[in-house]
């Protein structure tokens, strides 16, 4: 029988916010991960790294203050660094968690550039919220530097930046190889690093690709039979966060374009799982979706949990 | 004819301090690369990160001072971050080079880690010099810290940390997987992410690898035909540095040796490429090893330039 391919998109809550906090997150993370490869799964990994390269770019940006003759990172940098660091931790995790259970399998990460167009209409509305929540003194800070910056209503101020649509993942074939060679992949982390092509150089932008988004165009890219998107909420839901919230265990892409037009998706958070999953039913009508929490991955492979979504 | 199988050592000199000197450099070190692609060989590439890796624990270390509730980054996670921005700034650079001369070949970073001995003698011996040259004052800073530091006379003052022998590369398999598929792939940045095998966790060491003695493991594991060691010097060179300095166009394992003995090679420049080319040589016997800097490539592949060593 041959491996059930299945591109895993991994949220915040997969990682933490910390160096501290995502070297604990991950083995939790790694966990449902080996369930999916005890489960025939053959596996390619891509993760949220807001928190990361918002980390990142803050000590590159602190750096500068102190010793005046490095030159600023630019977020490209920031994100590139980022992917190094979380696919370490990620692929380290998940190697220990599969050979505890006697799995011997490669796990590897791949550093992944992502083309968007320059004159993708979110350049000029950035929807993307990044960082930890701040203070309205730090969001005015943030203002002047020329930063987008978005008040969640009793929770604080977010850095919000572009979230331009994935065109074509560069190291493509490198992941494909490695994916029929069936080792585990970690690739395109954080929506890969996004660059602009002019003539043959990839300039890198100032955003960031939807983690979910290109998810999405991987599991085009590599026709995997599944995509699982893994997020803080068990399901999918209808009125979420209302008295009447409606937990849905099935959706169909016509359904959840009508919940859509509806406006129950939230923007930045459900709103892109939903755009993803739609995006690649639409390209692999025989795929399927699924959308749960970390801890419900056993139970959803049975059928039991989560929001599973199909043509 | 099949392409011949090299591995690329870079140093230094072929990335630069600072980020913008990183981002001029790579262009200079993609036309040497480009150079081996179009004479036919398959590269697999690994470059040192001593400045880069030192760079950002400066960074991370400063964001702590400033946001007191983000958790230390260890070198190891460092190191990570530096693979992930070297890697981006060498396979973007080269894949433009390629792509300007015509050539499309997939270029890509694989994050690697390499495990060490904990009992490895270099710990209690610390010889391998990282980052910038500092003042007598900032290197006091340093010793107060723990932290090793090596005083060069008449140029000031590095921080010396343990390089340790490299044992396994944890992520070959994936390496080879690559080389197989005749992409080019840049692995094992600044030596590997140093770690200790413990049952099925790999902790990070407090260590660097030597980048020339991981790349002639590199050269080992995959059986390549050729090392190609780029620096600053153009040949490895008998009494460098003094009046009666000779350069040596070709050198068999048992001259390097003698050389070696006579205390010819300086620990911490020439001496590990010596190391490694001969580590390489006496487990391929029938391999070649170019020594030479990054200008000279073009002229030593046709024989008129750089040291050659043969067993």
């Amino acid at each position: 029988m041959s491996k059930k391919k299945v591109v895993v998109s991994l949220g915040h809550e997969s990682l933490g916010y910390t160096t501290l906090e995502q070297m604990d997150a991950v083995k939790v993370t790694a966990k449902a991960l080996a369930d999916l490869v005890e489960a025939d799964y053959q596996l390619t990994i891509t993760h949220s790294n807001g928190p990361q390269v918002s980390m990142i770019h803050k000590a590159m940006t602190e750096l500068r203050r102190v010793y005046i003759d490095y030159t600023p990172a630019p977020m490209c940098v920031c994100s590139a660094m980022s992917q190094g660091y979380v696919g370490y931790d990620i692929q380290n995790a998940l190697r220990s968690e599969l050979l505890g259970r006697g799995i011997y399998k490669p796990v590897s990460t791949i550093l992944t550039q992502v083309t968007v167009d320059p004159y993708d209409e979110a350049f000029y509305e950035p929807t993307k919220r990044i960082g930890r929540y701040m203070s309205k003194e730090d969001a005015e800070v943030e203002i002047n530097k020329g930063n987008y910056v978005q008040e969640i209503p009793g929770k604080g101020y977010r850095r919000v930046v572009a979230a331009p649509k994935p065109i074509d993942i560069v190291e493509i074939e490198t992941i494909r190889t490695l994916v029929n060679a069936d080792q585990v992949v970690i690739a395109c982390g954080g929506g890969g690093i996004p660059v602009i092509e002019q003539n043959h150089v990839l300039k890198g932008a100032s955003a960031v690709i939807e983690k979910d988004a290109i998810a999405g165009k991987l599991a085009v890219d590599l026709q995997t039979e599944e995509l699982i998107i893994l997020t803080n909420v068990d399901y999918v839901c209808k009125h979420f966060g209302k008295p009447d919230q409606t937990p849905l265990p099935t959706l169909t892409v016509a359904e959840a374009k009508e919940l859509m037009a509806q406006g129950e998706f939230e923007a930045g958070t459900m709103l892109p799982k939903i755009e993803a999953a739609i995006f690649y039913l639409e390209k692999v009508p025989s795929g399927k979706v699924l959308i749960t929490s970390m801890g419900c991955v056993k139970q959803a492979l049975k059928g039991a949990a989560g929001t599973v979504i199909t043509a």
